[in-house]
């Protein structure tokens, strides 16, 4: 039986830092940047166009994003990669156990027996000194990426599932970093 | 230092049950029904309208309710009853250790650096299964029960509180009673 754990993450909220961690303990894999380049090969975009439009598109709105670069079958750019990464998350979690990051895999693995759902979110304080530390901005800067960043996430996340982003009842838990730390996030989910 | 503990829940999800057997375990006070007779004793409200009100009103729409029942200070007996419960959940987590359902504690205690907050849910069949037993229900009544109460316990949060009832959010951590198991919950949650 595999074992899958996927982690959804506000950002700042220490959710990539965790579930690096979580793989390293369960000695799985951790699928984040890597799942691109698959995306890449199967889809011919490149990794740069996956990266914006693979968990963060629509970016504006979903009016702006509605009648822009649509093909003849009405397929958009971020319909296609959305599509590809669906068909891969779910052949992986066929053959193997892995914690991934991001890209709605809770939804796209919530009918799989073997997968987890984790979200991981903070306290607006705590992420905003993360930030700063961990990218060199200002508190202002700091603020306004996390607040663009989880906006992305968000109208990405409710756009292509039925779900909506942060609520419980889509995740089979979701811990407040913050509150918590770390090192008892990563115990509490290597243990599920 | 005191250790409190709010648990938040879903109708048929086994917060209660998880609750008390985190209380039993870590050898402190669980708050439920009894924290009915303190408000009735503050309030001079009856127990039953207190059960009513105190978590399950506003019960229909926030304009019904608006403009019924309220004296000429404004206030409604919901509020009174609120406010007083409200002061009471506040005066105990200054003096003892306790497990809480309900009653919006959650909310009342954010700024309680002792107190951590959960929020129990579960798979809809599972839960569905659990309240026909438990209250000797048809499929299609406990279906009507699990809506009702979640709605009425959701309109009562979300009219009280600036949250929203069921957000990760709000919470130190969420769980899905359905599955993990009850055991595993109150090991998580007794370990916090």
């Amino acid at each position: 039986m595999s074992k899958i754990i996927t982690i959804s993450r506000e950002f700042g909220s220490g959710g990539h830092f965790i579930g690096e961690n979580v793989a390293k303990k369960l000695g799985i894999t951790f699928y984040d940047s890597q799942i691109l380049e698959k995306i890449a090969e199967e889809t011919g975009f490149s990794k740069k166009i996956i990266e914006d439009q693979g968990e963060y598109s629509p970016s504006k709105s979903i009016f702006s994003y509605a009648f822009v670069g649509r093909d003849a079958t009405g397929s958009s750019i971020s319909d296609k990669i959305y599509n590809a990464q669906s068909e891969i998350i779910r052949e992986l979690a066929k053959k193997e156990s892995f914690v991934i990051i991001g890209r709605c895999a809770d939804y796209i693995l919530r009918d799989n027996p073997d997968a987890v759902h984790v979200f991981i979110h903070g306290d607006e304080a705590v992420k905003k000194e993360r930030i700063m530390k961990l990218y060199n901005k200002t508190e202002k800067e700091a603020v306004d990426m996390m607040r663009d960043m989880d906006k992305k996430r968000k109208m990405h996340y409710n756009y292509y599932t039925e779900g909506e982003w942060g609520k419980a009842t889509n995740y089979t838990m979701t811990l407040n970093s913050s509150k918590l730390g770390f090192d008892k996030c990563i115990d509490i989910i290597s243990e599920l």
